[in-house]
């Protein structure tokens, strides 16, 4: 595919930073944005992949198929009956981010910077990550026969470490639960070391979650929904979809934007407890023990960029509560969506929120569903018993019961 | 969509059996096989959906959207390059099953058997399953509000058990590891008390597996592989991938066929080993313990009938030692693909294959990956042990041995 030259901008300065440069973040931790260099009018090509319809949006200087695993590509479907009943949603339609090939919406992101590290001849990836992104990123770096390294916080999940690792990956845990603190100390000494680095809110990660918006405007057949939620943790998944949104209002797909809904653990809650208390940077929670393990950033690099975005463009917010997590992860479940707790939490959020009348019955939403249940069993432990092992010759009366009841 | 009308034959007898019967097989245990009515000159239309396009080749009586939870729809890639050398093919791609609902395949004929069963007004569905079939039924159930039981022998997996429940399906765990002699023992059970059970080749089932391979022909743009390799348990998705190809070439889509690679377990391999010895009848298989827990159908039912379209039309099997099938697994999550091993056992069987010249290296090949790895984590519980925790004071000496090593 034709590719186009791109630059680097901070979003605060408007200043040019070297696109390969090791730091995520420009001077001063501003935020850092792809832009496309010299005349830009996109138009949508023909082609069975999206990379291929959607190449003008498409900056980085190196093409993403050649690391692909399948990523992206993933169904919109309209929630299930109980969905929309437990959410008061009419028109509920949920984006199954669990179809990727790790079975999260980080693949979409993984591949950018893989991509863009084999053109740098960096043979390997890190990253910093509670269990997601790093299996992302080691399945990714297999695939192309690199090196991943992932440094992870204590509380990360173990299953998850546990199969970054079967992908061949390096794991250094570190003995802190403080995934923010963890990120501070370490950027300096990976610049000093001259290791790169990706994290969730990399800039360059942000451009495969743009992909993410293509599909849906082409599934929704041109609609914008009125409000898309996401789960949010270092902010990089939500700002990816609303840029993709906001390139097709720039290049005239679109005539509106949609609103955002930011979601997050009321236990560790620094963006969405300064959005809705309409503060201008994000709140440093504790580090947390939430049932959202995927969500755990508690002082986000960049938060504030993102609050500004936020407040400029009216996003909601919403917190949800352990106990709420819990009954959103069974409501999912009883709807036939398995999601991990930290995915589930976006159906308590959309309840509270039409709840409190602050979206409509009948508006469109967009849920995305961000990762797999089987990734993450630490619910699972507590749901189910030993089973009872039932004779054979008692097989007909349990039929007969289970005739009589349904 | 519009819908058209279908007939249940028998393979052997050619007879006409009743739609809404209760038993999946026919009289002598013959495979039941759907068909259309009257004349049958199918197009492709247009349409964002598998179903829309190629709804002519949709027979039963009612649409399958009402059920669905975005089953199919899933990416073909090409294969890793560690997997290309580890099978000595080239042109090696993988249809990724992994990225549906319940991440496995069995979504793809679940939803038809759910959508008939609101037809017939029985509000559950039954199977009997090692687990993934389990999940499956259990999620459709859940999403259509209908109940769920699930009767499985206690060689099942207890992961997927657990995640069956949590959808709220009724477990019966019955006391025998043979899992064929379980199917044969419920079956007049079922059927005197008027219970419709979907197991693994049921007719309906294998409609919907048809689709994965209208998706694979539209996505290898009108080339036919010369073979598709499919891990094997009871047989109904590899006929139903079959079939898909045997209509596409009755239609006049494709003027050849592919040739089916039958895969199973050393340790239970009833078809395979009749196909490579030539015998009519499938062999009976003790109840094994294998590491591909979800191929232990002993003694499939059907299994002659599949024999002899094997025969007829030249299809190759291949057998895979629990060693070989710890290295597949190994190779393909060192590939970047985490497939449990029941999926992984593929990739083993071709690299015999490819070596014993039964698979010329320039063949293309589709690998049917059918499950995800973190629906079976027994594997991964000798394959990784408690980590380290590194103190933060010790991170910079970590990264400088990172360095120094990529």
């Amino acid at each position: 595919m034709k590719l186009r030259r791109a630059r680097l901008v901070g979003l605060r300065s408007g200043k040019e930073y070297d696109l390969a440069r090791l730091e995520e973040w420009g001077e001063g931790g501003e935020t850092l944005d792809l832009q496309p260099v010299g005349e830009w009018s996109p138009v949508r090509h023909r082609g069975t992949s999206i990379y291929e319809r959607f190449r003008d949006f498409w900056y980085l200087p190196v093409e993403p198929q050649q690391c692909s695993l399948g990523e992206g590509h993933t169904p919109l479907i309209k929630a299930p009956p109980a969905l929309k009943h437990y959410t008061g949603l009419d028109r509920l339609y949920l984006k199954n981010e669990t179809a990727n090939p790790t079975w999260s919406f980080k693949d979409r992101g993984t591949v950018a910077c893989c991509a863009l590290a084999r053109q740098y001849g960096e043979n390997y990836l890190a990253t910093v990550s509670t269990g997601n992104m790093g299996q992302s990123v080691a399945a990714y770096a297999a695939r192309c026969g690199m090196k991943a390294l992932i440094i992870t916080p204590a509380t990360a999940a173990k299953e998850k470490l546990c199969s970054a690792s079967l992908y061949g990956a390096t794991i250094l845990q570190v003995a802190t639960d403080d995934l923010c603190r963890l990120k501070h100390e370490i950027s300096p000494l990976a610049t000093k070391h001259g290791l790169r680095i990706t994290s969730g809110a990399n800039p360059f990660r942000v451009e495969g979650y743009k992909f993410e918006s293509f599909e849906m405007w082409e599934q929704l057949e041109g609609i914008v929904p009125d409000f898309i939620a996401v789960p949010t943790s270092a902010g990089g998944h939500i700002r990816g979809i609303f840029k993709g949104w906001q390139e097709l209002e720039a290049s005239g797909f679109v005539e509106s934007l949609p609103t955002m809904v930011l979601v997050q653990p009321a236990e560790n809650a620094p963006l969405a407890a300064a959005l809705s208390a309409d503060l201008p940077e994000p709140i440093t929670f504790p580090p947390a023990r939430t049932l959202a393990s995927a969500l755990t950033s508690n002082d986000p690099p960049g938060g504030t960029d993102l609050l500004n975005i936020a407040k400029y463009y009216g996003w909601l917010a919403s917190d949800v509560s352990e106990d709420g997590i819990r009954e959103g992860w069974h409501v999912a479940s009883r709807s036939g969506l398995w999601l991990e707790p930290s995915s589930a939490i976006i159906f308590p959020a959309l309840k509270q929120l039409t709840a409190h009348g602050k979206l409509p019955r009948e508006a469109t939403v967009v849920a995305v569903m961000t990762g797999a249940g089987p990734k993450d069993n630490t619910v699972l432990k507590g749901a189910t018993e030993d089973l009872e092992k039932v004779p054979l010759e008692d097989l007909e009366t349990r039929i007969a019961r289970f005739m009589a009841n349904w």
